[in-house]
């Protein structure tokens, strides 16, 4: 009687639960009607703007609150496109040009479809060993490219960040770096690192050492001179360097630091050195870039983005190091069972090489798009890009008082307006006006930025949709931007 | 001259980097076909097994390394099914019923698909105001939930791993732990405390501080008493106690620590509590289950994983904070700006209050589901597992010699065979080939732990999938396997 009473109750509940899974006719509605929305949102890419300064649409949320039994679909796709997709950035837009461009290759989004329906495992080699081999291969696929080879180990991490936040822990414990050593032990970074780093540093724990920020030189790199008599500094008066952090390419100006100088100083002294390779790392694919990146396999630790260089959607950054037994030991959690675990390293498992344990099967999103492309049309893009940045620096050479602030190494520079018969503060409020007005316009986005007390404009050319029209309309923006402003002033 | 070159070069790259992007009907047709296979998948969900001990198909992939021009999507789904899909666990299945289940409602992968293709960008207030409203929408919600008021502050996560990273660092940087101190400062934890909330303590440094081990009551919840007589000892040789973490409920029994007495010791001796509810914090949706919990708004900090108890698929867990700035304190970066971001919490970001910059918009796979069905069923299928979790209980209190080892709170619980004419290590054994006989069927999916150096089988009960039906099926397989096994010995 208790027992037909309890099956009563799951049996009506059950029914209800259904509504979570649906059916075939209203899977195909629901997920039909996304995808159109979908479709005209990629067709639309082409002639929208790229940035909607106006944010009170944003507040259409506060009428539709969480209920408890939901809204049309109808109503909520509209909802979707006016409070989230109209305002603020377009960061699929190929007009997106600031920062470093958000990609979204298609394949890729049906990648993570693929994932959240199958909703397998990729954390540890048991549950899922096909899903896992996945996440190994695309690791390995990051890894050749830069030119790791043998012992390597790594993570397909939530973003650049968490990536580097992997790579900064697991040079700490390769160290043994103490809490109460932190007071004479020193990292040195570059004025140019990205702040995610310093981010990493704080979580580790290791916000307590000494940093120092080693200046640039006139490039725009870190100055190894420099790095190198700090290091000998810092030794003569007791204190314990210990990891050197550079990038390949810097935010600001997308430039490489000398990765192989700087690898020399840091094996002579024994220091730990990380390459935050997040935008640059993956432009090693193309032969001819190799070149610029000499030395990046001697990193102990490296991080490359596959959402920024493979044009894949946000969400997907990757800690390489070079011995796994480094990762392993900063990550792994049943120690006893270490030796295995490097014994059979084909096969290790995600969870075992990053503080996730249940996490998106992520690899999806890059192995599809891979499997299904190719990588030859990755490469094609990567060789545009930088064949767009050329073609961008020599039209903007041939504006009047534009001055390139660096050569343009990658897909990044800094350039700015500079009317030699004004001053530095008059010059930096026009750069600040004509970033201004780009803004208000919203055709194509750029980004500013300081050096050296300099406002500078910065262009990041990394959208997959990024061509040669995209581009003409930037300059053409600066150009009648800047006309304008000259005119009225 | 030179410049119609590079022009040249451009549009010749650009048409081959079309292929990235397709067009309406590539697009159509790739995402169709992943539609339909994930659409087949569902349908075979009910029928299909729950785990395929099986790997050497995972081995698939080595024939399609990644290569130039790719494969067709039909080899590519193909090699999906066989390599990725079939072998191990089937963490989409209704049958799954171990570990914590997988969820997967398909308007979750919806939201990944609409996520990846607009690829807004929920980092920053000023770049996707929609989007960040969204994730702090969905923050509120699971806020609301468990009783959070007024000041709080928190994140969307990868999942309950780097949720709990977050919580245990804004703790210790809000004690302003210190490397010099690791020595004497204490943390207290259970012995069924999850084990990721021991790597969150080794990745924030604090690895070096001195551990607790509280024992366990005999309903396998921390033992209160023992926690506040060790602290007493701990001060009066001078140690600095630091932080205690419960569970709501534990991996190995679903238990709810006593969070409201756990509250009044903290309060005392002013600890950081910091309850880790990945599991059972969203039952508090659930009016009548409440007083379970009660206290756990005193926590100074939660976790909670919507990919659990809401149903998601795997990537999602939230970090909460009671008082935001000891959020912001330990995340934000740049320190000068904190008070207007306090002043401005409505519009507070991601990125000032988690490690992640760019990251997946993943609050979009919670709030499609919400928005579309409404908490309701979600409240049902909560109710649903509680009940059928009873009756799984009550059914094999039925068999002959079944021990529940502990009375289910949640969905999770424990429970052995246990013949009184044999050994404690006879038992075990039992138990261990009663769990491999299972596995080698795949039927259902059922684990094992070891409580008290007594093998137990552990389910768990938290798949939107599973019904009466797979409940029946699960009895059924202990029924069968445990008579086949006691007639042949």
């Amino acid at each position: 009687m208790q027992s037909d009473s309890i099956i009563d109750k799951i049996k009506k509940l059950e029914k209800h639960v259904l509504a979570l899974e649906g059916t075939p006719t209203t899977r195909k509605m629901i997920q039909g009607k996304i995808q159109a929305y979908c479709e005209n949102f990629i067709q639309n890419l082409k002639e929208g703007i790229a940035f909607n300064a106006i944010h009170e649409d944003a507040c259409g949320f506060y009428d539709y609150p969480i209920c408890e039994n939901g809204y049309s679909l109808d109503e909520v796709l509209d909802l979707f496109d006016r409070s989230v997709d109209k305002p603020g950035l377009n960061a699929a837009s190929g007009r997106h040009l600031a920062y470093v461009p958000g990609g979204g290759v298609p394949t890729a989004a049906s990648g993570d479809y693929l994932a959240a329906i199958t909703n397998k495992y990729a954390g540890v080699f048991f549950a899922g060993p096909g899903a896992v081999r996945i996440e190994n291969q695309m690791i390995q696929f990051c890894a050749n490219a830069i030119g790791y080879t043998g012992n390597y180990g790594g993570n397909l991490a939530s973003g650049g960040s968490v990536a580097n936040l992997i790579a900064i822990a697991a040079g700490r414990d390769a160290h043994k770096i103490k809490g109460a050593n932190y007071h004479k032990t020193v990292i040195y970074g570059s004025k140019h690192m990205h702040h995610c780093v310093d981010k990493s540093i704080r979580i580790t724990g290791l916000k307590e050492c000494i940093y120092r920020d080693i200046p640039l030189d006139d490039k725009f790199r870190m100055d190894v001179g420099i790095l190198s008599k700090q290091i000998k500094t810092d030794l003569s008066v007791g204190l314990a360097p210990f990891m050197v952090i550079a990038s390949a390419g810097t935010t600001n100006c997308g430039v490489i630091d000398p990765v192989n100088e700087i690898a020399n100083v840091c094996e002579k002294f024994k220091l730990w050195l990380h390459v935050d390779a997040a935008y640059g790392g993956l432009f090693c694919l193309l032969e001819e870039e190799k070149a610029k990146f000499k030395g990046i396999e001697r990193a102990d630790s490296i991080v490359v983005d596959p959402h920024k260089a493979l044009f894949l959607p946000y969400g997907l950054g990757v800690a390489l190091v070079k011995n796994v037994e480094h990762l392993l030991k900063s990550q792994f959690y049943e120690a006893d069972y270490m030796q295995d675990a490097i014994e059979n390293r084909n096969e290790i498992s995600p969870a075992e090489l990053s503080p996730e344990l249940t996490k998106h099967f992520r690899g999806l999103r890059m192995w599809l798009p891979l499997q299904i492309h190719g990588v030859a049309p990755f490469k094609s893009a990567m060789r545009e890009k930088l064949l767009l940045t050329k073609y961008y620096c020599d039209e903007l050479r041939k504006i009047n008082n534009i001055r390139i602030v660096n050569e343009p190494e990658l897909s990044i520079f800094a350039y700015r307006y500079e009317d030699p018969s004004k001053s530095k503060k008059e010059n930096n409020s026009i750069n600040k006006r004509l970033v201004e007005e780009i803004h208000r316009d919203g055709k194509v986005f750029l980004s500013s930025t300081t050096i050296e007390g300099e406002v500078c404009l910065r262009i990041a050319i990394l959208s997959f949709r990024t061509h040669l029209f995209e581009i003409d309309l930037a300059i053409n923006e600066i150009k009648t931007k800047l006309g304008a402003m000259t005119i009225n002033s």
